[in-house]
């Protein structure tokens, strides 16, 4: 099956379903051997591995060169966090021929201002895109994709920016009529309330995504029973590599010594297994000549 | 000073000295803050890290990429495993110059052939590089670059290929006398005995670099008493990331939840941190007109 | 019709076909406008336009990333000329994958080894590809390849390096079994000798293709004769532009005025139309809110 | 003499000095061979020549790639037409960083929006950047700059746009006092009547760029009785190459021939020239073992 079939089916699904962030090659398999059925490509996390702010300074060709990577590591759907789109409708439908080509399934793109900046810094001050234009934003990229499965998932940042559940339905609406797959109900509280009232009033006239990082204290059964879709675990491989990479780097500079990481890391063999190392060899087995692939010496 | 001159100075010291490995401008970040004096940019990490394998999968201008966000992000040195100089003395050159402009401090490059395989995987059955070629690129190397601190470090391996200790004293003076800054003696035995038995030989003709990977128990105080320069810590963020990420998307997949996972990982701030968010927030107070930084509504 | 199906049509008309040398999005336009079926994407014209030396200086992925915007900017097939192929077999597979995300339609590989050399500078001297593993490379291609239709085209060195008829013959014939889609039978004498001398022995066992850069002067009507599939016009675009770029630079210098040449240019609105200006600008009607495509000022 | 001060002279030198188009790395050495002491790196002409609009379709990093094929093929300082700077102040900051990495002098900036668009196509109705927002641009790319004689040039849509004289001297004072080395007043019309009016106003308060593209027959002459400093010939390398390759693919398209062609195309050996083919045959003599350098056959 087509992976856009696939992330669609995720986002249509009658159950509640549950994506995972990853932001390479690397943790994208991870989040696939784990056995999740969908990978969110986080644009706060590719940024942090990348080293750069969540402010679109890496260009939206180097977020699609991450895509590239993780998209050819693995076989479930990625649905990218695809900040404001990277600038207007013109831009964001480029995007979406640029996803198709890397066999990317779906983007979210979220109703505010390009640079974007990240929901949980200074929210409330965020200017908030004009609807009609991002409106038309929506309309454009679904008009360019090629692929009938590829989604276009609206993010309302309506509650994130202190605008409240008028705005958030009016947005969502109106991001309804131009044409998004689903829409992104994004909150900052540590309760589900904001998202219960949206729940509510929206009647399930689209299916809704959330991203639970803050209220992460709500059961999971909350979600179902208010009719959500799809939920996203947004960061947490990457907020669980840098825990570990600190403790490691330091006790590795306390230490000046292995001895008391090795036990706890993933052995070598771990990782060539991770590349996919096997199916090389056999590959050279396959297609070298006898004396390429087991001679001693060359000239 | 610049980061050229620091690993210069890294390799030349008289005590024994660490870097770190890194694959990204993340964990960069975190060898840099762990206290260490420089970063070990591993093909291996960042191959993995991407999703592919090492073999030369990525190119040579991807691998910039990474390395360019990990300087950017950090002002410690970084050393490059340049695998074989990414074709002949040609390329190898152009590498140099393409590493110089995004202030890489180093490169090593070993005695194999291109497309290179990764050591630890049938070692005994790769060929080497034809000893007078691999002078000749040393050379080009040297004369290339523009900043006389710039380092190259020939890196033998006659020890993996199973051709033992005259090829590779061999080599080591060859590579010495075609300019190289330091030699890299590798070993996949689990003890140090090749490494002894090279460091009574060569007699500090040039600074020694290794990489204990496979002979960690080899207590610390030995690599002091061979007259070691240098020791590289290889890979070990990039597997306790895997370690910690494995673990992580498991759980969240089998909890179908973060309640279990939120106290173990960073904190939303420690990314934000990472990431060097306050310092964004203060240019806007610096560069942003009033009602650009802390308006609520654009048109 | 998919591009690698026309492609496929081209190579295997009964007609003799013919394609057009590009180096960019702009020349890969220009030759469709002009009439062209294909476009051949040359190793040395992209090199030279990118201000480099046709020995793998760029990277394969710079080359990808100017075949993407050459494929894009095109509904005709491309052909890339792929050198040795970048690496080994696994190297060349993950190139066949890596074309058909950005739909080029095919990709010829010459028998040289890595890095490449051009075949009019010093061919003479230039080591052949081992026959038995450019075999195992073309297998593994077309293995790797997910359309059945994209082809993979054997580029025979053999008259290039001075080999002569029978190696040219031995060679062909080990890559038809390897699975290649054609040969490309190539020469630099400034005669149809070789390729006749070639032609006849061959008997049609595969489609040929050819390269009359040296053999201009052959009229057009011979290579009907002989059964030749596919003329490649190989460089032409670039050394055109190459032409008229440095007179235009001359005269503007000496003149210090552009009046002597503005007639001889194309005009900007020429430029404009070969961008596609009028597609954005009805779209910009279509997609933006009235005020932001006709209002003079924002805030 | 680096670079960066290249270019600073050439904008305060006494005479009128000539930058010229070029957008790739063979046409910016076809302009260095033509005499030119600078480049100007064209939105418009690398944005058709990599064959998409000029309207930030184009990422710009990978714009810096074209940048740094470009600079690394010459000798004389690029000016960079960095249209709105790829979006807010922290955006354009980044930009100066990655130019300076590559080598490249200066950058000129436009007062209009992200993603731009061309002055020459219904620049009435372009909005225009804030005042304020733009000198903080300035202000912060200034700060970011790490070389004294790295150069930004705000350029001055008030004509373009429609708003006239007192708007044009409003704000190039304004971007004056942000730090702007310098102001390129850019004007539509076919005559100089709007630098003119705006030269009389200004009365040197800063150096003064012009792009006589649309009014090209004003003798240059009057451009130095006004007091220019730099005059820019903005995109005839693009225009002659395109008006090239059109008649040239279309002539062989019809003759399916060469004949009539290879007379008035560059030789092979001009390409390999602009090359620099014959440095590397010097240093293949230099650093390649004598049996790889001449044999023929190799295992």
């Amino acid at each position: 099956m087509k992976k856009t079939k696939k992330l669609r089916d995720l986002i249509n699904s009658e159950k509640l379903e549950f994506i995972m962030e990853a932001h390479n090659g690397l943790s994208a398999k991870i989040v696939e051997e784990a056995g999740f059925k969908g990978i969110w490509a986080s644009g706060l996390s590719i940024s942090a591995a990348l080293g750069v702010r969540d402010n679109n300074e890496a260009s939206w060709t180097q977020i699609m060169d991450v895509l590239e990577f993780m998209s050819d590591a693995t076989s479930v759907p990625i649905l990218l966090d695809g900040d404001t789109g990277y600038g207007n409708f013109n831009n964001a439908r480029r995007l979406v021929r640029k996803m198709e080509q890397r066999n990317i399934a779906g983007v979210c793109i979220e109703d505010k201002q390009f640079p974007k900046m990240n929901s949980f810094i200074n929210g409330q001050l965020q200017p908030m895109a004009d609807i009609e234009e991002f409106s038309g934003k929506i309309k454009a990229m679904k008009d360019a994709q090629s692929d009938d499965d590829f989604s276009v998932i609206a993010r309302v940042e309506a509650f994130i920016t202190g605008r409240g559940l008028d705005e958030a339905l009016l947005r969502a609406e109106a991001y309804r009529k131009a044409g998004a797959d689903a829409v992104l109900i994004h909150s900052k509280r540590s309760d589900i309330t904001e998202i219960e009232a949206f729940m509510k009033e929206w009647a399930g006239r689209l299916p809704v995504v959330i991203v639970p990082t803050k209220y992460y204290t709500t059961p999971t059964d909350k979600f179902r029973e208010l009719g959500i879709s799809l939920v996203i675990w947004a960061n947490h491989n990457l907020r669980s590599s840098i825990e570990a990479m600190e403790q490691t780097s330091r006790r590795i500079y306390q230490d000046e010594s292995l001895i008391h990481i090795e036990k706890d890391v993933a052995t070598l063999e771990e990782v060539f297994r991770l590349q996919g190392a096997e199916e090389l060899k056999a590959a050279e087995k396959q297609y070298l000549p006898p004396s390429k692939s087991d001679s001693g010496e060359s000239k």
